[in-house]
């Protein structure tokens, strides 16, 4: 275990040297658990992984944090410094960076990485995910393990959800009963449930509210967690009896447009290119304008990371690279479609982590 | 409820430009939903809402979250702006922006600020917390009714948890057991559930393991979570039967900096005196170097906030702020004893909104 994390600690060092930085820093968050699985809450107080291309890892820690640091499964090969309340962590963290140019985690907090501008003069910084984006992008085999089954708990939520009755309850209700099901198929912890029923399906980041499903309302569930610390994330779009008028036209274009876009996916293809297959179907059948969301995410320790498949994103696809594909059509007023799974790449194309039906599903 | 918001940005505004800065920017977090009721995740999409000095409040929200920006209790008399996927969201902000000096949100994820930073040369940004730090500092009367109420439930969760077995079970049951009781008292969410049990308890951030408790340990419970969005955080520390050898002077010691800390407190007092209190009384009982932390935190929407009571902190506490006093001892291979209330400043001195009792209570 400890192994494989100085492999990725060095690992990122060395492709830090090779995008021409002259180190990486890490504060507590998704790259620090992937460097050292040390994984504190991210707090007021710094805590910061230094790594250079040419130097021994170091991480600046409280010293009340020590012990934590000191027992987290990949901080051997790590010599650890600490601050004590009261001192300047900012000035302690000025001694162990070189003048140059760093890539930061994107979640270090404004008031560290600006603590850090002012106390080392010589030192730029610049978003790690902009300047090394793929750090954590293509999973080990044994990550896609982990994302497989948390994706297989999100399924088996699904197919456990839509027994249940719709029809008369709200829409919070039902999310309430999402959270129970991932809980009870393997998630550690829930990150969203999304209910979005009749109108209201028409904005893709409605979460769910009071208002009560009734037959004829289609339902957009958009789910996910973690287990074992990695991220499932699925929709599907349900109708209570029978559909409104258009929508089995309009479900039966975007489940083209996600086949389209998985169909799309292989080594060295561009994400660019996956969001283009969806969108080209979707505006051939007429509803372009109301796709308005990219068609995908990365997925690991994060729900949203690296790679994003929208336009302008021209990095190749790598095997192992995990992602969502979940294009929409929202139509205002009267009803929104979105279907979506978590994909790898593999040598050959893509394999599906999800596995709950896309058929169109009834629900009472 | 919309004039409250307005009346709270129009006072950020104010102090910014007495500061010295020529605008406040909040991102998604404590800041933003104090000045607008707005409570999306912090996501990797730029939510940005803009303050300035002498002109109308503008937010610029990812065009898939203006319903949920729109339908935010305080926006009303915000000016909207969208951006879609595929546009640079740091160019559409920096339309937005002056050249000047801006303060923002200290939870800010670096990628958003050095995003900023690329995006608008005419502008330099530092952290909120450190420039415009008592912006949330001071209470309004709800504000204390919610964090009292926070506090209650803290109270009542430490008067169930002493009545439970603790000999013979894992400090994460006992863990457990305290989220349950928290959430069975009004809490929306668990933030914390330390039990750190013999000498676990030497490590004031200890979390809770696998330890099994026995007759003659010492426990440090220090547990919390969010009540209606404001934070509690206590802490006892019980015996297991009969005390260890040393426990009770050290217990006694604990509770004689608390109180004093507590005794020291008054508008105009400063912080810096509060810790030296709780300190001073610690050193002269000969524990000095064992008291590793600084005495408290602010607590309101976040569990940490300023005002910190901490060496250095010069600046005056008035009515209105609330904070932890938390004074500890720790001994290595022994044990740890730490005991916290939250308190407000009142025009008098302070009250305690921990009412839960600190006479030392044996466990079973």
């Amino acid at each position: 275990m400890a192994d494989r994390f100085l492999e990725r600690i060095r690992r990122a060092a060395g492709q830090a040297g090779e995008a021409g930085l002259d180190g990486l820093l890490a504060t507590p968050g998704p790259d620090l658990r992937y460097l050292t699985g040390h994984a504190p809450p991210p707090l007021e107080r710094l805590t910061l992984l230094v790594l250079h291309p040419d130097r021994d890892p170091v991480m600046l820690v409280p010293a009340l944090e020590r012990p934590a640091a000191v027992a987290a499964p990949g901080t051997s090969s790590v010599e650890l410094a600490a601050w004590s309340d009261g001192e300047d962590p900012y000035a302690v963290a000025a001694g162990l960076l070189h003048p140059g140019r760093y890539a930061i985690a994107d979640q270090t907090w404004a008031s560290h990485v600006l603590g850090l501008v002012e106390a080392v003069p010589g030192c730029t910084f610049v978003p790690r995910g902009r300047h090394l984006p793929l750090l954590r992008a293509r999973k080990d085999d044994d990550e896609i393990q982990l994302l497989s089954r948390a994706a297989a708990g999100a399924d088996a939520s699904f197919r456990a959800v839509k027994t249940h009755t719709f029809a008369g309850r709200r829409e919070e209700e039902i999310a309430e009963d999402l959270a129970e099901l991932l809980r009870a198929h393997g998630h550690q912890s829930v990150d969203f449930t999304i209910v979005a029923s009749g109108p209201n399906a028409a904005s893709p980041h409605h979460t769910a509210g009071e208002r009560i499903m009734k037959l004829g309302d289609a339902v957009v569930l958009d789910f996910g967690g973690f287990a074992s610390d990695y991220g499932s994330d699925i929709t599907r779009t349900v109708v209570i009896g029978e559909p409104p008028e258009g929508f089995e036209e309009v479900y039966g274009v975007v489940r083209r447009a996600q086949q389209a876009a998985f169909e799309a996916v292989r080594p060295g293809a561009h994400p660019e290119e996956i969001d283009r297959a969806a969108r080209a179907m979707i505006e051939d059948a007429g509803y372009g304008e109301h796709f308005i969301h990219r068609t995908g995410h990365g997925i690991g320790l994060e729900t949203h990371e690296e790679p994003y498949i929208v336009a302008g994103n021209a990095t190749p696809l790598e095997p192992g690279m995990t992602f969502s594909i979940e294009p929409g059509i929202y139509l205002a007023g009267r009803f929104g479609v979105r279907i979506e799974d978590i994909v790898a790449v593999t040598d050959g194309g893509a394999v599906r982590l999800n596995e709950a039906t896309r058929e169109l599903q009834v629900v009472r």
